[in-house]
């Protein structure tokens, strides 16, 4: 057990990020005189010992990412008595970790939240920062609060099972933080240990983990509530990406969606002069050598509902969805794009 | 149009509470670029003018404080293509202004706010301190968040036309407010403009409003998140209360089900030597001159259910249910009480 970072958030709240064996996940576990554990059936599986006693087991995948599974969450909250200083621990992927987040935000206004991701995708992604919530009227995470958990324990036991597509899925958010870093120190890391990376070398992954975190950080605390415009940039490759995911009836992972969407981004960026042309290249490159650049396509006949998908995107301000283009290494700017733009950087070129 | 409070909150948030004219609320209405009006079927019948064109009627009432209610107005927000910097506006009671506040918090994880109640109770109740939410599993407002309006708009108008039974609903909160109170401003109004008070003159009650909010304010500012047990004291009688409205179905008032709370919380007070037995006096007296101290019973055969009812309540802390009693004027305190006291309290003596 480690402590790897403190994370400072509004109103004095803090995320204290650690990293933990499964014994002492267990031992954390049964620590606390009321809570509730969420899983789902993947990381039930993965977790590989007596869940808890108040424990509830939801199906895993996006399309249960829903009110009926909070639903779920907060009737057995309720059915086990919980109070507003009981405790709600998430233990999954993304998916179980925001809808158990989300039920902690808003069970009696508010009870205790502890995160333990199971996936990479969910370790570098969803545990930091408070983004809770569920998909609605076919917009992803259109519903939900911010609500910072106490604690994220990070356990890289987990990560050894998981499916590689799971894990690729985790790729594409560290390699998209790996632009957005101030400095370089991700992306050579990337670069010079794709080998151990894709080899799952659990101290290699944990350093990349802390390495895609620390970048994260860096954002989030400059902007909690992502209301000055710094935080949103962590949707570099999101606007482009969720409406891909929801033209896929979300049948392609997350992770996968946005590092489709940051090549569309950087190709985005450099068509209309935005962002530096070797950086770009520089970046393509990396994520090519991930297998990334080029994996989808919009179809032109489904384009005019991709772009409708793009106009619900939550982003939006005065009406109008913004992107997040990149100027240069860790310089994002958020733009609106025409459509002309967009269609050029999601259609691909016979 | 006048402002009469600025309320500070957690965070640098402020609520903005002005005094406004039918005619002042509609050019507001008028004034958002993007906005979703929420009303129930009587408050947009007092309302007595044509809608806003996005707007959404819901049925009145606590029965439909519910999951389906606020899925409704996100519902609809979305088809209207809200943005996270869009107006949600409530206009209605207690149950239209949680809920609509309950949907703008969770909305793209958190849209604007402002609420305009249209009756006594939420204007001095429901509107202030941002607590928004739903009944859950058969308790109230178990589910919500805290999130403040930036504005409320406090308009007499509405009131003149409200059922003597929701007037006195709210009173019931005015008066626990007198008890609260640091000073004996309150109290005296109530006692020396009763007369007044009952028939609604509307400067009177401008006066009551103004009077009633500023303890209100007094309390939620030193305690935002209700976290430090001082904003808890608002919820004088709400334990007694609130168990008392889930036997009758919530088929009695909220305002009524408190003001009998508060009774039975100065009786118990005095029983346990907590309470100064003057203070209690005056303040039944009070009570009963409005005609509350002495509107229900429990009835013995249903003092199990009424007990068990208490154990949900949201404000438990390790398990154990915390009444608010009053030491004197404006001294409450957080207590346990045994079987025993709160059956003697609820169950009227032959």
């Amino acid at each position: 057990m480690e402590k790897i970072f403190s994370v400072p958030l509004k109103g004095g709240a803090v995320t204290d990020v650690y990293t933990y064996s499964l014994d002492e996940i267990e031992r954390e576990l049964s620590s606390y005189p009321s809570l509730l554990a969420v899983f789902d059936d993947n990381s039930s599986f993965s977790y590989g010992r007596p869940l808890p006693e108040a424990s509830l087991v939801l199906p895993h995948g996006e399309e249960h990412k829903n009110w009926g599974s909070v639903d779920a969450i907060l009737s057995k909250a309720m059915d086990s008595g919980l109070a507003r200083d009981s405790v709600f621990i998430g233990v999954g992927g993304g998916v179980i970790l925001d809808m158990a987040a989300f039920a902690s935000s808003v069970y009696m206004r508010g009870a205790r939240c502890v995160l333990v991701p199971t996936t990479l995708l969910s370790a570098v992604d969803a545990t930091l920062g408070g983004k809770t919530g569920i998909d609605y009227g076919g917009a992803k995470n259109a519903v939900g609060t911010f609500f910072p958990a106490e604690k994220v324990l990070i356990c890289t036991d987990f990560l050894r099972t998981l499916p590689d597509s799971e894990y690729r899925s985790g790729l594409g958010e560290v390699l998209k933080h790996a632009l957005l870093s101030a400095d370089t120190k991700l992306s050579v890391f990337l670069a010079e240990e794709r080998a151990r990376i894709l080899s799952r070398d659990p101290e290699t992954v944990a350093e990349m983990i802390r390495l895609s975190l620390e970048v994260k950080i860096s954002y989030i605390t400059r902007d909690p509530e992502e209301k000055l415009g710094i935080r949103s940039a962590l949707n570099l490759g999101h606007t482009f990406g969720h409406a891909l995911e929801s033209l896929h009836d979300y049948g392609i992972s997350h992770g996968e969606g946005v590092a489709w969407g940051v090549v569309r981004a950087l190709q985005a960026g450099v068509a209309i002069g935005i962002t530096e042309r070797e950086f770009a290249e520089c970046g393509i490159d990396l994520f090519r050598s991930y297998g990334f650049a080029d994996s989808f396509s919009v179809p032109e006949e489904l384009f005019g509902r991709y772009f409708r998908t793009i106009g619900k995107d939550k982003k939006k301000k005065g009406g109008e969805v913004r992107f997040v283009l990149m100027e240069g290494q860790g310089r994002p700017v958020l733009m609106t794009l025409d459509e002309d733009t967009v269609r050029s950087a999601v259609i691909r070129e016979a």
